[in-house]
């Protein structure tokens, strides 16, 4: 697989922040969708526990921080033009807010 | 498995887009993350192939229209608090514009 690196990742598009998909490493399930900013990434790379930053709330958002739903991340993935991220964690316990394991739990249909 | 209806998307949060991550139902890979509008997701809704919106070329853009690399969308489903889709589908050959299957073929690392 290829590297990319900080300088890969594009901010400035979307403000300072990109957006992240967390990806169950066991299952393949997607459990989330949050956004990172520079300082989210590099503290979840360093301490490998998934970090956020929290658009409502406007701060860092360590997932899991109250619930202890933590997220260990494996790796982390860079698409093709460094505007979203993908990082693939053991997941403790339900990774949604609702307690269902992900946050995609929910069938579009017509009604 | 929950259901969802236009009602429960929201789009205003992201300016008439949300994001929609695209996962290969087969293999449950994460393929990419493109945007959708209302027209988009609607025209998928209709056709079964994947839509997305492009915020480049600012248009509507069928997924593969060029190419031939068609997403077939099996299912939608809608996230916790309705600012995320995924669409679940059956692509046609590499999914991503360098001709990798996914557009998440490059590992973060330390440089």
């Amino acid at each position: 697989m290829k590297t990319a690196s900080l300088k890969d990742i594009d901010f400035a598009k979307g403000d300072g922040l990109v957006p992240v998909i967390a990806q169950e490493a066991s299952s393949g399930k997607i459990l989330m969708m949050a956004y990172a900013d520079r300082r989210a990434l590099s503290i979840t790379l360093k301490t490998r526990y998934a970090h956020y930053y929290s658009r409502s709330r406007k701060k860092l958002w360590k997932k899991g921080e109250e619930s202890g739903h933590l997220q260990r991340v494996k790796r982390v993935l860079v698409d093709c033009d460094g505007d979203t991220l993908l990082y693939v964690v053991d997941q403790t316990g339900p990774a949604c807010h609702t307690g269902n394991k992900t946050c995609f739990f929910r069938q579009y249909k017509k009604h």
